[in-house]
């Protein structure tokens, strides 16, 4: 069943946005009486459709029982590759992401309104594709210097070659993880993160491409879960 | 240093594909006396450019040792998907990718040498891009019943919700992994599979695009090795 999340519920109804009424009505073809899936205040509920809204029928399932939380830092990528991690990441169970500026970020942003709003719309539709009862928390785009991050703190180094994602697990709440742009970060941005408390870790001789980072350390925290 | 894949020695010179020289010349704008890297025969070399060859200069790496073999079964995908799979795949260390035909599977393949010469190429260019010293073979589309798989032979499942990855995983030389099409497999096609030795693991209760599932399941099988 599709699922859609709404972040408003009046008189028994669940406000749904423009774009998820044109999802319903011309991608999916829905009509009256349809039921659907709705997440409110990361709750799952049965709709239906009546009167051109959405009718809360039941709560089918409650909030997710409290699991590991994963804050991915990630330095501004092309808009294709940007878009495939917050997907990806969406699907592979990521709380938060925050952007952040480095050294050898090429990209720049000319309306940084219009882009989050363009990665919320992206962590939204991975929401509802894989059936996740939250969406992605993302946050504005920080400066190095002023990233603190939370629970386990990892970084991941092209100069450290000695330390591993498994040496470094361990049954923490959160994780937070930095990864760093095509060609790595600098000595003084690699040494100011790991001065912050963030673990420098490699992930082995072959090389990974930058988007490709994310996905293979979420794959291994969920799969050690 | 850039990497190029030779698979032809002749007098102490490598010879490579005209794209690679158009790469060489036009893309890298090297010149002559540049250095690069060629691997030749699974082994690493340091070749110069002379005269509009590549001259050997020295070995520098031998043979990978021998390592896990990994064999990833794959239903048709859309062009753009099955491009990712293929690029993600190399660079997660794949060795052999078998396309397979399956039910719900609804990609047509119009000419089929010509695919496997394009899908052959995207495993070659991410090979040199990850420093591999091998590429991918892609064996011709298969079907269902003609697959035999070595080694551990899994299967993921959208039916079987006890058998996770982590249970199954042991010290083999090889692992065959069958990814699903969209849908999952039919009841009547994870039966065959089964019954052809293939263990159906379920990855969890979050629902993964079937792109994503090669990069998950390759992701933790790197980290376990």
């Amino acid at each position: 069943m599709q699922r859609y999340f709404s972040s408003n519920l009046k008189d028994n109804n669940f406000i749904l946005s423009n774009d998820d009424w044109y999802h319903i009505n011309t991608v999916m073809r829905m009509k009256e009486n349809d039921n659907i899936e709705i997440v409110y205040n990361n709750s799952l509920y049965l709709g239906r459709i009546e009167n051109k809204q959405i009718y809360m029928i039941k709560k089918i399932m409650d909030k997710e029982i409290s699991k590991r939380k994963y804050i991915l830092c990630i330095p501004l990528l092309t808009d294709s590759k940007m878009s495939f991690v917050l997907q990806k990441a969406t699907e592979l169970g990521i709380d938060m992401i925050i952007p952040i500026y480095t050294k050898r970020s090429i990209v720049k942003i000319n309306d940084k309104n219009h882009k989050l709003e363009r990665w919320y719309k992206i962590c939204k539709e991975a929401s509802e594709q894989s059936k996740r009862l939250s969406i992605p928390v993302i946050t504005d785009i920080k400066e190095l210097k002023d990233l603190e991050g939370e629970g386990l703190k990892i970084v991941c180094s092209t100069t450290n070659k000695s330390i591993t994602l498994k040496q470094v697990l361990n049954k923490c709440d959160t994780i937070t993880f930095v990864v760093g742009p095509e060609g790595g970060f600098t000595n003084d941005e690699e040494e100011l993160l790991v001065n912050k408390g963030f673990i420098p870790i490699t992930l082995g001789e072959n090389i990974l491409r930058v988007e490709t980072v994310p996905i293979y350390i979420l794959s291994i925290l969920k799969y050690e879960e």
